[in-house]
């Protein structure tokens, strides 16, 4: 039958169409190559009568040699059902497929691992316990940015917004899954993730074309070397989204695990200001955590952000500790507690709206960045300038009228030239300073506007100072070498930092 | 016998010599009128052998009509002894002394309290809970500043300091009683406390030149309408006085209530930084606000300065929070727990020295000030700029390099023209609010830059706004009245306030 092979489906023939290139947005099929980490997929067709999202079960065993991966299959509509895989290691992978369906089960292929492109380093994982790095081995620093709804807009809103991305600094994108309904944030989503009529959702299915379009932006955003930070659930909804009964939402966590997890760019989020859903408590957040944790093949990162209460970072499906607040001198009680990168995803939007956390400037943006990095953390940016098309960058995109992006980018061009290993806070220190130690120091003296400096550093090392100003973007290498203890003279006005490298 | 009237004290000839004026600095005599809230003062010869300080004793009771006050007189060397009296009310005054010696006992005198001159209100005492006023009912909205050992320093720079005052906007100068031993503060005083020789004190005795010249300041800063918060102790110190028996420390304190109490001008501030005089007990600072709560006959200002950790402001003898912080955000917990004043005293200094506390911007000193003020409080200021001399404002006077005094002058303009009870934080407010409802109004934004901002004042007031950048030191008032719900355009920079009077 022909059946029996997998066929080229609807979704790829679709974004075939659109000429999409990239090897990320056309996933393999069976008897292929596959890059390392890439998306191998293959699909059947099978029954389309009844509920085929809750009667049929598929499930897939990935092997290599003598190791083996589950994974979940997934009905994608219109009679066609399909697993995906990301493939780790290199080499001829074959796979058998079980279902509670004769169409679907017993279905086997195979393809070939093959040494990533360019571009391509493979996941995200937590590494040296507080940082990042892809799985090849680089590091990852996130320079994260925030439109939590960009891809719930018009395809020219969200070609627009990737257009901007790929000229900007950020590599990781917080969006949400599920449309939003919140101030500057009324318009209705081009798609439902649940069939919905007369306002009322059908709970017991899902909407493939919803998830394929999701899948579309999360494969575009991998192809510029962005992180799709997805939001799970969040409390901004008038759909019912956040209401929705325990075994929806778990049925959802599954698809979309299914769907989802063999993007590598993924990661998981279970909640936007998870406190400010009233209706939940907070063992349905752990038991959404145990999900994901339990399903996902590949273990993307997992993490949660609060609105006023922050929810137990310490426990052990939570992978990294994702904050909204600005206090960042917490941070080094946080590295100490959780012993897990830490990530300050929200310390308000450089932007002009009234609302408190909307109306930072582009310089206070800037600045949040640098004390989240000589914290030893990771900053997240976001905007929202009003306009008159409603049209703000932190929920739908766009384009970026701010002055903190390019000093982002300045400060991503430090932090690629720091220590792969990542930056810890130095104790003791009467300025927050991110370092190495032996290696690398880099001090920021926020609104200190010291006009001499005492250091002290290592006595057995050499090291060359610059002295650096994050919103003119300069870098002034000082003359000469230093060590032990020293004195420095500073240009006495605030918002300076100094970097010492090993000479 | 001629000591039978009160004699011109060597003192008063020395400031008559220096022809200065002001009636403040010649206290008046036995027969004379006195302005309200003036000082008289009668002297007597009496016992120089033994030890004067200790061996006698002097008091005096001032009575008008029914009415008596007692104070205690003291000794003021070269066989002179004094008393001292700020007289209330007007009208005719007599005393009469009791003393264990018989040369000074039953001692009588009189003269008439008169109205007091342009410029002299009284001493300042609280007022409506969370704010202060002068006798006279005169708001006093402090604005103050720091020279700790200003007042220990040659003729030459003191007169230079007080220069630097007359035209400044600064009402208020914390000061320490005892010279000061820290960084940029190593000089010798010109004057000891106590007879010191050979590097050990007779902590017997009290120099009198000592405590006249302290004096003389303190009456030079209340001819300029400048209160002397004089800071009673402090652990900066190389010459014993924090490490002083108990006895000496209470005998200290009481000499110092006898000679000074009558400047209407003191403040009492039991200590700098009272938790880094390790030596000393809670019990201790307990026991000194009791002894000067016990011994002024007129009640001024007590507090008492925090280093890391707050003394209990709530004990009875505390008169107003004296706060070494920049936690503004708390001001509303403080004034609802103690239910009295808070002044940020030190909220860090403009300046450019290396440390910390010593190199914020003028900015961020205006920023600081405006932020107490609309959180209810009231702001600090102190000055620390690297000099080749090593006269840092903040110890030793001198002149001001910075650009926040001018910022601080504008702010008392807005203060002089704020309801005269005091402004109390406005509750449930998104932008910290100081306000008098239905009358009064001032918003500050601090970082935020809002491009427009929703109100909701009563609906029964009509009010008159006014966009005030505290920087630019621009009032700018907008067109037309406002009342209940509405929205104003906002320039979309940070640091911009808005003012609201009722119209």
């Amino acid at each position: 039958m022909s059946n029996q092979r997998p066929s080229l489906s609807r979704r790829e023939l679709h974004t075939g169409l659109l000429g999409l290139a990239s090897a990320a947005l056309a996933p393999a099929q069976t008897g292929s190559t596959v890059q390392r980490w890439d998306r191998f997929e293959a699909s059947w067709s099978g029954p389309s009568s009844g509920n085929p999202f809750r009667d049929v079960q598929l499930r897939a065993r990935f092997s290599i040699g003598h190791r083996t991966v589950e994974v979940s299959g997934f009905y994608d509509g219109n009679g066609q059902y399909k697993v995906r895989f990301m493939p780790d290691t290199l080499g001829a992978w074959t796979f058998v497929t079980s279902s509670n369906s004769g169409a679907l089960d017993g279905k086997t292929g195979g393809f070939t691992c093959v040494a990533p492109a360019a571009g391509n380093h493979g996941p995200v994982g937590v590494s040296h316990t507080w940082h990042f790095s892809y799985a090849d081995g680089t590091p990852y620093k996130p320079l994260g940015t925030t439109c939590y709804a960009w891809s719930h807009q018009t395809d020219a809103l969200e070609e627009q917004t990737l257009a901007t991305l790929r000229s900007g600094p950020f590599n990781k994108m917080r969006m949400c899954v599920f449309p939003k309904d919140y101030v500057y944030n009324k318009n209705e989503p081009p798609f439902y993730p649940f069939p919905r009529e007369n306002g009322k959702n059908d709970f017991s299915r899902f909407v493939p074309e919803y998830f394929q379009h999701q899948e579309r932006r999360i494969a575009q955003l991998m192809a510029m070397g962005i992180e799709a930070d997805l939001i799970l659930f969040h409390p901004y909804d008038r759909w019912g989204y956040k209401v929705m009964p325990p075994e929806v939402d778990d049925a959802y966590l599954r698809y979309l695990v299914a769907r989802l997890s063999s993007f590598r760019n993924v990661w998981w989020s279970m909640a936007n200001e998870w406190d400010f859903v009233k209706e939940k408590k907070v063992s349905d957040w752990d038991r959404y955590f145990q999900i994901v944790q339990e399903t996902d093949p590949y273990q993307h990162p997992r993490s949660i952000h609060n609105g006023s209460v922050l929810y137990d970072h310490g426990k052990p499906w939570v992978t990294h500790t994702s904050i909204q607040g600005d206090d960042f001198s917490k941070t080094e009680e946080w590295l100490r507690t959780y012993k897990k990168p830490v990530i300050f995803d929200e310390c308000k939007y450089e932007g002009n709206i009234p609302r408190r956390w909307g109306n930072i400037s582009g310089h206070e943006m800037m600045r949040r960045f640098w004390l989240a990095t000589v914290n030893g953390a990771y900053g997240g940016h976001g905007e929202t300038f009003l306009n008159e098309e409603e049209v703000l960058w932190w929920s739908k995109g766009g384009v970026l009228h701010g002055e903190s992006p390019q000093r982002i980018a300045f400060l991503r061009r430090i932090l690629d030239e720091s220590p792969a290993q990542g930056l810890n806070p130095l104790p003791n220190q009467k300025y927050p300073c991110a370092a190495r130690e032996n290696e690398y120091y880099l001090y920021f003296y926020d609104l200190h506007q010291p006009a001499e400096m005492d250091y002290e550093l290592p006595e057995q090392v050499s090291f060359q100072a610059d002295l650096i100003d994050p919103w003119a973007m300069t870098i002034q290498p000082l003359p000469g070498t230093h060590r032990g203890k020293f004195t420095l003279k500073l240009p006495g006005k605030p918002y300076q930092a100094m970097r010492f490298r090993k000479a």
